[in-house]
């Protein structure tokens, strides 16, 4: 029997929802066999036992599932023996696209508040050196780069709002235990604790609260690098 | 015997190198033995055989590895019976990340662009309740929040760097087969798509032959789907 999934409708029927689209396509990955309901926003209280306040829901059989995160596991559980939709990449994949996140997103806002800290820190003979090729990357000299930095951090602690998420779910980028998707997270937040006394993120924070953890691991191997305390 | 890293080193010894540090955690999650040699930019070029341009490089008895990627590989396949450190994480952690980044960086940018589109296609019993629960989550009635909506474009494609940086490396967020991941990243794009002529990325972007990939996935599936060809 086809699985049932009721399905944001426009008015002439195209199916406009993002959250539907995940389990549309996760059904056809799975190769079951799917038919839609279109539905208006304001039919969604009528679905079921009318306790869905979103959609996707679908209907197996009798078994009503809401939430597409939450559907996408109930077909790995329900239906082992089709190719995995949730568990079908692997750590590779998943620490690829957060380094590629933290390398674009957050080092180099990263690098204009700390750049002249770094600077300070340096054997004397790679002055120069790091001062030419900074400076060409920054497209103008480093001295000042990082004035008016503490307006900024509102801006990086949203660009975090990703790891924040995944963070208040599971202890570390790579579930109950860390892996290399955690090492390349750090990234950015060891290279800023141990030339800069500026808190890229504060206590309250789960972000923080992951970068204790971290610096913890393997008899605090991290931590034990001079670094400043935040 | 103890793998050698060259590490980069600020004047006192600090080792505040990013990409050295995901090599010292890599070792350490894989419970190698590692002594750091501290070594300062301007003496990267001496480093081994004199061809490394960057740090870390490691040396494994007798073996030379550069880059903290393919180190981080080297060490998978060199020592498959220590816990994996690229292979560590499941679909499940990646999905996670990538869904959580298109909904706090991606979709909320392109709401901004296609808020007033999706209006226009919804149900007429739809209108009144898509129109105040969307002005209220924008903090101002939907009427005009489109307008300039093309000069958002170039911010919203820096913001999609990392997806793009992955699929120039593999055809799917997933890596060779499209995983749950790619669908949640298919989201915001299957959403505008269907309501919008805004092309949210263009021919030439890794992004738009990755997306125009999904769109065949499963028989055109998403393909079929009314909708604006971008």
């Amino acid at each position: 029997m086809a699985i049932i999934l009721y399905d944001l409708a426009g008015a002439d029927g195209r199916r406009f929802s993002s959250n539907c689209w995940r389990t549309r396509m996760a059904l056809a990955h799975k190769g079951l066999d799917c038919e839609t309901v279109p539905t208006p926003f304001t039919a969604i209280g009528r679905i079921g036992d009318g306790s869905f306040k979103t959609i996707p829901v679908i209907e197996d059989n009798g078994t009503w599932v809401g939430d597409s995160w939450t559907i996408a596991e109930y077909l790995d559980e329900t239906y082992p023996d089709r190719p995995p939709v949730l568990a079908g990449s692997d750590g590779r994949q998943h620490a690829l696209f957060v380094q590629n996140w933290a390398r674009s997103q957050i080092s180099p806002l990263v690098m204009t508040m700390i750049v002249e800290d770094i600077y300070a820190q340096l054997c004397p003979e790679d002055k120069d050196y790091f001062r030419v090729s900074r400076s060409e990357r920054l497209g103008r000299d480093i001295a000042g780069v990082q004035e008016g930095r503490e307006a900024r951090l509102p801006e990086l602690r949203q660009r975090l709002e990703p790891m924040r998420l995944v963070l208040n779910e599971t202890p570390y980028l790579g579930g109950e235990l860390p892996t290399y998707s955690d090492y390349v997270a750090l990234s950015p937040f060891i290279w800023a604790r141990t030339v800069s006394p500026l808190a890229l993120v504060e206590p309250g924070d789960p972000v923080h609260a992951w970068f204790q953890r971290v610096l913890d691991l393997y008899d605090g191997l991290a931590r034990s690098n001079p670094g400043y305390d935040w």
